[in-house]
């Protein structure tokens, strides 16, 4: 038989799918730690990703591990799941969330996803239409480019306003809508700002929203991480002023990224994804998805419900320790600024002055050199949207956070132009 | 505020997302068990899903909740996965298959999914481009219609002969086939037909599939649950002849479905499918998908390496019976007929003759009476794309299954048609 090659073979990979999943942070701080210099006997400092969950300091609590274990043991979960998820699952995530809410959600505005992720792809996949487009924080979260790029659903940016701590320019979102907008994403507490957002700032959004006849996609997987003056605020608050898909997840909050389950909620008082058709895309979206695994669903009752305070105060006070500390030690590296103090999520997002760099022409230059030289991981702000600025996560152990921002320290007086 | 209602909302829910999950066999089921009558005290038989989890003489082994139980509280696998699969489970998936090909895996060629579902979109996902179209099997599984529907690829059906033990028409195919086609999908061991195909048969498949310069997609989620004459063979082993995209998971040996661990592998010794950017696609489309759970991908290897040769006896002389116990009792219900012994899977494919029944219009009619009578469900060949059949399973404890099946009887000699 002759070599297979020299068949015409008829099939050939769909690149859109290259296309789409060009840009990811998995994808670009991959190729920066393709830098790491092997000889460097110190540890790696990795300050690019929000998944603090190796650190001994962020384990997880053994409320959520003891649930989990017992969902397994029982074999009541080993058998698939309705697509929507199991339904003590979405009734203790309706109650939960219902609680910072001026109105009750029902367990049927509570769809299981398979983490944050996946809640986003169907949200994305329901609303995408040939010729719509969606409006997109600067600096966002890359994963809305990609899926709305995959599904063919336009994308416009809108700036996020660091001398305003990151707000919303909701003057540049009514410039950019058209009829053919369907929605706008906003990120709170903010990834990458580290921003948390007013009441009074989301009500404007709200009424932004509901003036341009257009929903909310709130993705709130940062949800409680919030450790400065701002408490906060669920999107859902403001459902009855224009209606909001909620993108949740335990995977921030309990530390536990790797298990995979989040959720999509309509937090939607007046029943317009109804009318819309939007809910029974997302049913219809879900009946040709993945689900998570049924007994992680079947521990989620007992992980919401058992957790205790302190374990949730512990995790805010390691973050408001490390976010302190980011901040201040920021401010003796001439290159780098940070326009406002972190107070939520797990980053910082600072600004990057090549000028004052002898041999740096961009910040995915800084990022590589920097894991090369100083086995430090910092995602260039290229990956987010804002060329020259750099996500800095403080979500790691204290002392390797304080080492971390040391060897940049070392870095850029190594760099730095001489005067 | 006016009412939200009044507001010219500008977006709707994709109704493809509705269409593409129309017929899905948890929706038909679903649509079948609202007929259950509640005042039947006698216990609901399910012979409707491949999923006999919730069955004690069914419960995975120990091997695998301890493996898995361990991999959580380790902690080491609280964070996120690479997207293809930590390397661990990769690896030693790619030993375990490797173990019945002619060649060796690499881990490379292992791509983890969430469940076998993952591991169809993937493929369909990325074969599907403008004008694409797809050979299908009839009777088939319908996942694939759905997820080829949502992709745009067109769908061909070719059919399987009962007759020849459900082969693949392999004229037909040959027929179907034209320069738009990208692949052909077969089931081993079938589903819904419970075949097993033979080495000679899938080498003519392989044969055939290199003819028309296609691939095979191998959908093996019930690799080694074959129990008759021929002893299952993946079709990997003719990879060098076409090359083969192979769907598995744990879910069906291990009976651990809500585990949602499956796999996509490439068995292809030629490297066509890297040459055709099929492998990068693959692997841009992982970039923008969710992942299993990291720790059940902890688990893997320890699962599939220590799993004790009984559980999976065990596992197989319970099928052997109960296969047995349903080829024979069907033949005692003359209105429906099995032309080929079940050896292999966990399903029947019975032909229904709604000529000798007094008031059933078709096999939909069938099953809805049944279940209100009787409280059995049963799968309507419809559901598969055999109008007139019906899908039996048969793993489920084996005295459930005799009362499931005398309850048929019962109800066909209640709506036989006086002679």
């Amino acid at each position: 038989m002759e070599n297979g090659s020299k068949i015409k073979w008829g099939f050939r990979g769909n690149e859109e799918l290259t296309t789409a999943s060009g840009i990811t942070i998995r994808g670009i701080l991959n190729m920066i730690m393709d830098n790491l210099d092997a000889t460097d006997k110190r540890p790696v400092i990795p300050l690019g990703h929000g998944d603090p969950s190796v650190f001994p300091c962020f384990r997880t609590t053994y409320i959520a591990e003891d649930a989990m274990v017992d969902a397994l043991l029982s074999a009541k979960f080993n058998s698939y799941a309705p697509t929507v998820g199991i339904l003590p699952a979405r009734r203790c995530i309706a109650e939960h969330l219902s609680r910072d809410l001026p109105y009750k959600l029902s367990p049927d505005d509570v769809y299981l996803t398979i983490g944050g992720a996946q809640a986003i792809e169907v949200a994305l996949t329901v609303l995408a239409r040939p010729g719509a487009n969606i409006l997109l924080p600067r600096p966002g979260y890359p994963y809305y480019e990609a899926r709305a790029a995959f599904s063919n659903l336009q994308v416009r940016h809108f700036d996020l306003l660091p001398e305003k701590g990151w707000e919303v320019d909701l003057d540049a979102v009514e410039a950019l809508a058209d009829e053919n907008t369907v929605a706008m994403v906003i990120i709170n507490p903010g990834n990458p700002c580290g921003n948390v957002f007013t009441y009074q700032h989301l009500e404007k959004v709200a009424g932004t929203a509901r003036k341009l006849g257009i929903l909310v996609i709130a993705d709130e997987v940062y949800d409680h991480l919030a450790f400065g003056v701002n408490p906060f605020v669920p999107m859902g608050v403001f459902g009855s002023i224009a209606p909001v898909l909620t993108v949740g997840s335990i995977s921030k909050r309990w530390i536990v990224p790797g298990w995979r389950l989040g959720w999509l909620v309509t937090s939607d008082p007046n029943g317009i994804l109804k009318e819309t058709k939007i809910v029974e895309c997302i049913k219809g979206c879900l009946n040709i998805s993945s689900d998570p695994a049924t007994f992680i669903q079947g521990a989620v009752p007992r992980i919401l419900e058992q957790t205790k305070e302190d374990f949730f105060m512990k995790i805010i006070n390691i973050l408001r320790q490390t976010s302190g500390i980011c901040y201040d030690k920021i401010k003796e590296i001439p290159c780098i600024t940070c326009p406002h103090k972190p107070e939520g999520s797990m980053f910082a997002m600072v600004k990057l002055n090549v000028s004052l760099l002898e041999d740096i022409n961009d910040d995915l230059d800084f990022c590589t050199k920097l894991a090369k030289e100083e086995s430090v991981i910092v995602l260039p702000g290229v990956a987010v949207g804002l060329k020259n600025w750099l996500r800095i996560t403080f979500a790691i152990e204290p002392s390797s956070l304080e080492d971390g921002l040391g060897r940049i320290k070392s870095f850029y007086q190594r760099h730095s132009k001489q005067q």
